[in-house]
């Protein structure tokens, strides 16, 4: 018998980078994802789902790498329900310490007209693919897509298949978003009832919000017994996304008085992760978000403030920094020395080493010589500028953009391209679309601008701005990110940035049309 | 006895206007509230919560114009428990057809500890100002604030006075976002149970989402006997905001098969009421929002495609018209017309008088110009644009910026001012600070910049941008947007339009610091 301890413990399966990742848009480069990947193993995330190795060559590639890195947290891939599919993700994940194949098949009515399946036709594919990828590894996940708008006879039926043929987790999704946690949790319920053997297995929970209750419905299901919340980072993920990971993790935590169960997330580093989801996926989150939402913490009107005054549990059921908040937002200037600027960003989550301290503190410096006050959102933007000159092809030497009410917009722009200074005088329908021009003279390509983003890290008219660029090409991705108290010469240097993340990717082969898919 | 039609109705409340604009940064002008009452009234909110009358001047003028101009919503206002409070609401709220106070306390201990009241205190106060108000009004609410941290006796006994001195709606907040659905169904299941004279008055449920659990627990109130929701659109609110709108009550609609309640709600206003709460509050929606996210309805991967081609219902619960989504996104060009203008407007939602589709055509066809494809999103932009030269004293005449990576930037700026031109060459850092030093310094102020935002309204580098500025100075609020594909333009467009409304606003006095308050 496990003890009880082990039975509280709800393991959280993070799906950022594969359910995620599947956001019209939110395609992650290489880099990105592994370093995505190395946060949520160091904070404490059980099973990292990394991919779809048979998607692409780069997914495939990505699922790889992040199993060779991961130090404590199960590597998980996702694959169809075909041996080629499974043989592909074991390929993949096998290089983890911890592998886990999960795979899957649509068992609703709707879901089995698409391969034009009988029940029993179905019920033999689930024997036969659930076998081959237990005889490859000892961690094997099994999902019936839709499963909330499957018949519960037949979900029984199947489920108790998968565990007979060796699953050792079995996820229940709620692919559409469609349940309602009292019916949540009476679908987990009815399995651990009705399958023989159910108990011997993990039950796992996978909600996406297009109704704004995943977060209430996870939680239901692990009342009625579930062990494993499948989630994403901001919630991030198609449609109205996934469950929340910092919404699930912060409401077991606060609260443990009617949900007793733990997780073994560092909720000091959600913030961090966070601001890096959004700004590598390109998808911001909402002032109102919970837990990670600019203002999920912040108090206007009086009475709460005088109430927050008297007591802040009046109003704050957590406290900032349980979220990796740092108390105060103490401001940096130009006066600010090299040991204030380390102990400001620990406090913000990053350790440096003395070579990277000193690069961060000539960047700060010059940020600091333009803008008379530093925040903390200023120093998150500096630390995720990137900047990696050494690599570069094209660097941005000098821009000069006139524009107004009296167009067209020109730019005058030099870059140095393979060290090789070049200058161009360019003209467009604004200055950003004059600034592009004039790279694309420069650097001639047929990549298409996926994204353009734009935000303000701080406030006021002296704030930097953040600018995101992500360009396509040929199924090559490249991704940018430059800020500047410029928007101008903020975006021309993302774009630039974008540009030599394309010229040096590995062709990243484009996902076959019906490869992708979502459990 | 009721009818079990009337059993099933759900009154939607919401309280945008109130508890949505407390967020910090979501200050609205005095039109704007009016308009979006008006847009309330129209989609069938059953009662709209208007304002905090004793707050302001600016509030309660806003409340008592919103009940002169209301037409079928019940008009709400909001006051604390004491006899002035709740008669100033009272002179703002009689002018409506049908008035409603809603008075509130805090009766949780740590907020009866605010005031410094025994229960037995708290309780004759409850008593006398649930009285007085229902001497004013037939229609008065009442809310004990931090209801899911009261003792439950003593909730109880407050309850039970509050109907016996007239009541006639209770509503019970989770002033902190802390419930869990279990928890806020057997609440609302115990009041009804054993409050005497719970069967007669109605039972509201008023969620905050800090657990991102709001959605659920209003719905899991309404199972348990609640009949009123209160809500805000896209969610706003203090921290994480409140309860959204259309989560409910789209949730309410889709799941009528376990949830069958009806609301008065014509779904199909959601996305236009939804954009321009966005626009005037300054709370973009994250693309990940339910139901009024950009990708709410967007399908990324491979089987979610091929399963949408072969049936929709595969992966949507929900049709994109439902909420008000246009089915196509036809795109318009230079080459439309008129005719082709109305009908896709109309399909939008704006029924256009013909001098009004004068003055957009023109407008159209200036973009159209300038801009190859115009989609929805654009349209939606020009029709929120705001433009009403002929009460406005300052008119952007011409702008010329240089910036680039060679500071510092300059603006040559001519603006008219009450018809006389008057010119300026200034700089600043960054285009966008020049720009605005330029204005400032040919019409100096001393207001605030509180907020400055940009987003592109659809897609590629010729992208129209929208900005958004918000300007205070001794209590005047003034708000600008304006769209152009040069965002220097539509920033300093914005920047006037926020400082004409400012030099025309009457003064608006400044809250006072104790006097606002979230229940």
């Amino acid at each position: 018998m496990t003890d009880k301890t082990e039975q509280d413990r709800v393991l959280i399966f993070d799906t950022t980078l594969r359910d995620g990742e599947q956001s019209p848009g939110a395609t992650m480069t290489h880099d990105e994802k592994l370093e995505i990947a190395s946060m949520l193993d160091e904070m404490g995330v059980d099973i990292i789902e990394a991919g779809f190795p048979i998607a692409s060559e780069g997914d495939f590639e990505a699922v790889r790498d992040i199993a060779k890195l991961a130090r404590t947290s199960v590597i998980c891939g996702l694959s169809r329900a075909n041996f080629k599919d499974i043989d592909r993700n074991w390929e993949a994940v096998k290089h983890a310490r911890r592998p886990r194949i999960h795979t899957f098949i649509g068992t609703s009515p709707l879901h089995r007209a698409i391969p034009n399946l009988t029940q029993d036709e179905m019920a033999q594919l689930i024997h036969e693919t659930v076998t081959h990828a237990r005889n490859l590894c000892d961690d094997v996940q099994w999902s019936p897509m839709d499963a909330t708008r499957t018949e519960h006879d037949y979900l029984c039926r199947v489920v108790e298949i998968a565990i007979k043929a060796g699953a050792t987790t079995i996820n229940i999704p709620d692919t559409v978003g469609y349940t309602a946690p009292r019916e949540s949790a009476d679908l987990i319920r009815m399995l651990i009832e009705k399958v023989p053997g159910a108990d011997e297995i993990i039950f796992a929970t996978h909600c996406h919000n297009d109704l704004g209750m995943a977060t209430a419905n996870s939680l239901a299901a692990v009342e009625a017994g579930a062990r494993q919340i499948e989630c994403t980072i901001n919630g991030l993920g198609e449609r109205a996304g996934n469950t929340a990971l910092e919404e699930v993790v912060m409401a077991l935590k606060v609260r443990n008085d009617i949900m007793p169960y733990q997780t073994g997330i560092d909720t000091r580093r959600i913030m961090n992760i966070s601001r890096r989801v959004a700004q590598v996926s390109g998808f911001a989150v909402q002032y109102n978000k919970a837990i990670v939402g600019k203002n999920a913490f912040a108090h206007e009107s009086g009475i709460h403030q005088d109430g927050m005054l008297k007591n802040p549990l009046n109003f704050e059921i957590m406290r900032p920094e349980d979220v990796g908040l740092a108390e105060t937002n103490l401001v940096m200037g130009k006066h600010s020395g090299r040991a204030a600027l380390r102990a400001k960003l620990r406090d913000l989550g990053y350790e440096l080493a003395d070579n990277q301290l000193a690069d961060v503190f000539v960047r700060f410096k010059a940020l600091a010589d333009r803008k008379k006050e530093v925040y903390d959102d200023d120093l998150v933007a500096l630390m995720q500028d990137q900047t990696s000159p050494e690599d570069d092809r094209i660097v941005l030497k000098s821009l000069k953009v006139v524009c107004g009410t009296e167009g067209p917009q020109t730019a005058d722009m030099t870059l140095a391209i393979d060290g090789r200074e070049q200058s161009v005088h360019a003209t467009g329908d604004g200055p950003v679309d004059a600034t592009f021009n004039a790279v694309k003279s420069l650097v001639p390509h047929n990549a298409r601008l996926a994204l353009y983003q734009v935000h303000a890290v701080t406030e006021g008219t002296d704030a930097q701005a953040t600018v995101s660029v992500r360009m396509e090409e040929d199924g090559y991705i490249g991704t940018g990110q430059a800020s500047d108290t410029d928007t101008v010469v903020a975006s021309a240097k993302a774009y630039v940035n974008a540009l030599n993340r394309l010229v040096q990717r590995r062709k990243k082969t484009k996902p076959e049309a019906e490869v992708k898919s979502a459990s």
